[in-house]
């Protein structure tokens, strides 16, 4: 079985490589397993040595709207079975240039499904979406509780884009021209590496910095909920959504995943019993309103009943997904954070 | 004021242009009514002869995406305050060929946002997206009665393409590109003309074919439900929604206009009451599983509550609606049906 990751290079695009490579093979639609035989990830970047060095492993490198422009059978082959399209601009980059957002996730997603459209035969499309498209305002606010029917009222042109692509993947799937699955990420920490240009990044970094030995921003009160995933548990629901039949996978829409619902206060909590006084102490509570303005429009609470369905829960407590971290990222731990 | 009336050769938009012209001015945003001065109809027809011969019609004749790739400048002048966007390809079309709905209805309607965008004053855009947006289904049954934060399931492209449309003008709108406005617009009956490749075209033939002494085919059974307004109280929501202040209106997402709730039954019923026994014999019940499928999956029942709100009440019943086309439309009475 082959299959395609768009953004394979970026965080949770090799987790979910490394994910698919350690699971060695992968049943669809009720078929019987089948085994993974080569990984192409298309990306900007190349993705980590570990993965090149993978004889299953084909780096796909440039820009994906130019890739599906030139050669769209290099990004989706004839003989893909699966695609992952992870690949996307991000909620800070999109909302400071809209036209980049409009053209990394509107039409890069589009041109994506046109290729698959393209093909002879129909290949299984995970659709990336995100929690951004569910918007909270004074002048209509969200449930307290997000449910896989609320109307998602995207409040940043990110959410506007993933609930288009959302609809997108859903016709394109109606139609016949792919098997297709949207599934919405929550908000995944703690990411390893560095600050990204998602609104959200602060939400790993004021856990990763600490333990790193460094300062890290928390821009919101202690008070901010956030509905949380760890970087494991998104990635084990982005692979259910492609081996779901479709009666288990049900309509559609977007599904939910699971959320841990806590707030930042409790994350630095969390921090301080997991690895000590000192460590959380760097958490940096200077606020930006710029990243208040964004953050205070996402929802905290999901009650992701469809994702449950599907055997998929939440982390049990952030206690236990910042020990993962640690011991997932032993390079990245201070000693002060070793205690 | 010059107002811009994209599909302004159509039924409703020359509609629409002559209730302007008999308004003669119109208040958008709590500033003070301004005198229209100049109404431009844009369409692949000309507009008729007596919207023609007003000295502040402009026709602007050519394919929408042609026009605005070619000279956006002449679509959307920069002095137009007000763009009613109601052209788009109709349901039938875009179900059966899903590439002429893409470029009609999604292409079409971002690439006139984006002529609004680049302009230097803001105009008022006024989205006439449309019931079909909610689609019902057995795996994903839509509730009893459909209210303004009901998730819209599309099961159509025509219905995807235009809550696509509404996701572009909110953003278009929060961005501050355009002052937006989506507004729904119900099963529109009784049109009078010819009928069209919407699925929803029996809706008016039912009736309009009858009343002109000639058989008109109801596709569907006799109890299937119809969210119904008619062309007047149509055109009404949609000026309403262009003159609402952005308080009245409230949030970005669009408003379900109000819609009499009925079955084909009870039309008949109407017309039998309205024009007799024979004319009411001339409904060809004969059925049309393509017909069927479609219409199947659209509701019956609306609580248009924001609508409400803005002042905006549906048709009291059925048989005014049809008085009022006998009276609007004399020429295309039969004589049995003037009893």
């Amino acid at each position: 079985m082959h299959i395609v990751i768009t953004g394979g290079a970026g965080f949770l695009g090799v987790r979910l490589a490394r994910a698919l490579i350690e699971k060695k093979s992968l049943a669809i639609a009720g078929a019987p397993a089948e085994a993974i035989t080569r990984l192409s990830l298309v990306d900007r970047a190349e993705p980590p040595a570990d993965l090149l060095a993978d004889s299953r492993v084909t780096a796909v490198v440039g820009d994906l709207n130019a890739l599906l422009a030139q050669s769209p059978e290099r990004v989706v082959p004839s003989d893909a079975k699966i695609v992952f399209h992870l690949a996307a601009a991000v909620s800070g980059e999109c909302e400071a240039d809209f036209d980049l957002g409009m053209h990394s996730n509107l039409d890069a997603t589009r041109a994506l499904l046109e290729a698959c459209r393209a093909r002879k035969t129909v290949p299984t499309v995970v659709f990336a979406s995100s929690l951004a498209v569910f918007g909270h305002s004074e002048e209509q606010p969200l449930p307290a509780v997000i449910e896989d029917n609320t109307l998602p009222t995207p409040l940043t042109s990110y959410g506007i884009q993933k609930f288009i692509g959302e609809q997108l993947t859903a016709d394109f799937g109606r139609k016949g021209f792919i098997r297709g699955r949207n599934v919405r990420l929550m908000t995944v920490s703690v990411r390893p590496g560095k600050p990204n240009g998602a609104a959200s990044s602060f939400f790993s970094g004021m856990i990763r910095e600490p333990l790193a030995g460094v300062p890290g921003a928390c821009p919101v009160p202690r008070d901010t909920p956030v509905a949380l995933s760890s970087p494991g548990l998104t990635v084990r629901g982005i692979i259910r959504a492609a081996e779901a039949t479709d009666a288990e996978w049900g309509p559609r829409t977007a599904v939910n995943l699971p959320a841990l619902a806590t707030t930042t206060g409790e994350m630095a909590a969390a921090l301080e019993r997991v690895a000590g006084k000192a460590v959380a102490a760097l958490i940096d509570w200077t606020p930006d309103a710029r990243i208040q303005k964004i953050v205070a429009t996402w929802p905290g609470r999901i009650d992701a009943q469809r994702a449950r369905g599907l055997g998929l829960l939440p982390d049990a407590d952030f206690d236990t997904v910042i020990r993962d971290y640690i011991r997932e990222n032993p390079h990245a731990i201070a000693e002060v954070a070793r205690t």
